[in-house]
């Protein structure tokens, strides 16, 4: 199967995005997750301008990536200055990547009225950029600014623009509607010529969802003969979002007959997607394309009953092929298969265990999930919830009450949190106080005290990730609340949650369950 | 300009999506409001077989439309009954509407494996059904179910069913992507194909979003000769949702020359995406193609400034021609020409603003955005920051102190949270106290009975949005957390920010500014 490269900006593009950031660590974490999930290139930032970009492309050097190419992103040299001299080169170069991608500008008017330079001038820059940069040792990709735009207005210099950087060296070209204002056929007619002028350059294709079509202006450049491909997971990106890698990559893999992750790779774009959200702090849509919750969703009555006969007649792909699954709000059984296997997977024992209970299990994971509990980054707490079921639960202790205070005594003063909290272990009451940055930390540090006595290898559980999502926000601040908190001991992580309307108490409950999963772990 | 007639299937196919429902009033709301925009047919619902949709036919009855033709959905009859003694189809007629779809099998594999009928005798039922509906002085729009996976399937067949339905009378033949994995160029080449064989006939298509190609399915349809085109208000529906027509029409108006609803009523597009939402209690969206809060906003410097010099460097249409406006975003990114446009939007006078202020206020973005704030969602408080600035700042109280506290009983026992605060109003001092459902609200419930009696008109306001961003998880709960409050008076809403380690502060620091926008805006 011929091969379409497919290239994450997430990262860059991405992160322009009104709301979406990722801390340091989390940036780390989600390129671990694309490069397992079989994305080609990963670009990590503006190289060459942008200090916390310029971080991550030390951090990312310790890493040892299994498949993905990491690139730098900057873009030509400044109209009035040698390449070799642009401050914004250097910085690119420093990124020290085999791969990076430079942005130049194709279409007149962008030139004229933007640059203010002359066209000649503008393509002398595209030359001297890449020339310099391939002189560098770099692999060039050339992402040719607002293309299809410049193209309609004057093709011939389009096509100058891109001959520019093939004739220094560029290894792909990639075709950009920045403004996301192209349509489907447009993309088809003017791709098909730019494949045609170069028929041995990769040809890619980056596109924007201003009209609601960047998967499908970027699916019909790939029917052109584009072979690689842009965009972002999720769709993230300024104004309406780039286009959806998410969308794209399984329509190219199974309607379009080409290779991009494979189908082993394909199985894990539910949860990419999933974990993406968490990372960046965005509500997950549970009716995106392929990976929602509501995608392979279907109501009572002839719907149900047909897809029952055959899937196929109101579904149009097999959801497992993209790590989802059919739900059928009628029936709870469908899903035995992913407990057993998430059991497993967790170390709980289910040799013994009934149909029945497995049914329950079934039941209370949808019951939680209608408070707001979700499980799919607490697979602590769906461990505990497993015990419960099971009857292999144990309490390792009784709280008997906390009290939380926060105070503040004047506007220049900080805010002073404090926490008690009585326990009874093993047969005795406890009863400690703790202090800390704000209401919670201070709950953490007294719950750690009163423990530590009776269970000290808590004393190796540190939280290593916090994260508040607020459910219904437009009950602003009466909203439920859901906290996922990560613990770790050096040895391994485990994520747990708490719901409620009281964010102390949401918080509280996954702090709970991140202690009792160590204990159980302990006694095992 | 050639005529596309809309079609919308709101009520019926919109209403079927998870979550989405619409009161009696609301229902007749949402018809006068298309009416006005110049939809041209409105599928009121199952009139045969649902008694609420029922209803809505009386009620419409009584209603003077000015444009749109109200439409019944309906059925082919059962396999083993005649047309005319089907109560489906008596219950259809009854709704008493000019016009009436049917919707019928084009896919054998439907036909076999659900109908579980004959292949001759599924095309008998398209043919009594129309007929009996024509006899009756109906006006018949045939919905060819999967009709593009029934013609990839075989072709003659899917041509076959459509030609019962033309023979009998039909007037409108609409071509169904029913499961939503229909590709563009499939549809195209489908599209143009029926459109040759029935060249007298309207031809429409009614596609779904399951590979989020919905749009562009669409467009392409039309651009192969359909002159119909069936869609929901913003795409609700079930699975991944409908086709949204607030995409397709702009994009057939300004893109493709050809006519919907005219200039004139595309600028009512906005308007109407919105209030669907509020008719149907759905979050709206700040990242829809067109109508999005977001999808007309720049950020980086560069783009700001281009957009300056000439819109149509980053924006692929006028913003008004569908309602919409441009937004300027104030970052680190940003340029003193991003505080100059976002300062007129917010209606603060800088006619007599230096340069240095200018530098001032960038600079105070910069060192602010350092310690985690973020105001791209919070004019709110970034107003509060110009005036400071600015020396228009004067405090309209202030806080002398405030005590929160929350506390737990026991296991089973809920959360109480209570708050005090202690603020200084025009020489007097306040103490209150106030009780939430959480720490926040506790605050929020305090600080408002404590201003009241001063300022009356924050009685109007109310919290309409609130997010916590944990900005550096890996503290996990010592992290700075952002907090973000969206506020409404019912005419404006506005956005705060407040930043700490401490959430409650930084809660705290959001509602300040909250009221002190509202404050400000009564003074001025």
């Amino acid at each position: 199967m011929e091969k379409v490269f497919t290239y994450d900006t997430t990262l860059r593009d991405g992160a322009q995005s009104e709301g979406v950031s990722f801390s340091d660590s989390g940036k780390l974490r989600f390129t671990r997750m694309l490069d397992d999930f079989g994305i080609d290139y990963i670009e990590g930032g503006f190289a060459g301008s942008n200090p916390r970009d310029r971080k991550f492309f030390e951090d990312i050097r310790r890493e040892k990536l299994s498949h993905s190419r990491i690139v730098a992103f900057g873009s030509t040299r400044r109209a009035d200055m040698d390449a070799a001299a642009d401050p914004q080169l250097a910085g690119l170069l420093a990124a020290d990547t085999e791969y990076v991608t430079i942005y130049g500008k194709s279409w007149l008017l962008h030139v004229t009225d933007v640059l203010r330079t002359t066209a000649m001038n503008n393509l002398q820059m595209i030359a001297d950029t890449v020339g310099h940069l391939k002189s560098q040792g770099r692999k060039i990709i050339f992402d040719a600014e607002h293309f299809y735009d410049g193209f309609k207005n004057n093709p011939e210099y389009a096509l100058k623009a891109l001959e520019s950087a093939v004739r220094e060296g560029a290894c792909a070209l990639v075709l950009c509607d920045t403004n996301g204002g192209t349509l489907p056929h447009e993309s088809f007619e003017i791709t098909s010529r730019v494949c045609h002028h170069f028929p041995d350059v990769e040809i890619g294709a980056h596109t924007h969802d201003d009209s609601g079509l960047g998967a499908a202006v970027a699916l019909e450049a790939i029917r052109a003969g584009a072979r690689h491909v842009q965009g972002t997971i999720n769709g993230y990106g300024e104004r309406t979002g780039n286009a959806n890698l998410i969308t794209i990559i399984p329509s190219v893999e199974l309607k379009m007959g080409l290779f991009c992750v494979g189908s082993e790779n394909l199985k894990k774009l539910h949860k990419v997607s999933v974990v993406a959200d968490d990372l960046t702090n965005q509500r997950t849509d549970s009716r995106r394309p392929y990976v929602g919750r509501a995608s392979f969703s279907h109501k009572a009555g002839a719907h149900v009953n047909a897809v029952r006969k055959n899937p196929a007649t109101f579904e149009h792909i097999d959801p497992a092929a993209v790590g989802n699954q059919r739900r059928i709000l009628v029936s709870e059984l469908s899903g035995g298969t992913n407990v057993r296997m998430k059991a497993e997977e967790l170390g709980v024992d289910l040799s013994t265990i009934t149909k029945e209970q497995i049914g329950a299990v079934l039941a209370a994971v949808k019951n939680k999930e209608n408070e707001g509990f979700s499980y799919e980054s607490a697979d602590g707490s769906f461990k505990i919830l497993l015990h419960k079921i099971l009857d292999q639960h144990k309490p390792f202790f009784e709280l008997l009450g906390f009290r939380c205070i926060v105070e503040k005594r004047g506007p220049q003063e900080p805010c002073i949190s404090e926490a008690t909290i009585k326990v009874r272990v093993k047969g005795e009451t406890e009863l400690t106080a703790g202090e800390g940055e704000g209401p919670v930390d201070a709950l953490n540090q007294a719950l750690r005290k009163a423990l530590v006595r009776f269970y000290p290898e808590i004393d190796t559980v540190s939280l290593t990730d916090y994260r508040v999502r607020i459910l219904d926000p437009k009950s602003a601040t009466r909203a439920v609340t859901r906290v996922l908190i990560e613990s770790g001991d050096g040895q391994r992580t485990w994520g747990t949650v708490g719901v409620s309307e009281n964010i102390i108490e949401a918080s509280w409950q996954a702090l709970l369950d991140s202690v009792e999963v160590k204990l159980i772990d302990v006694e095992t």
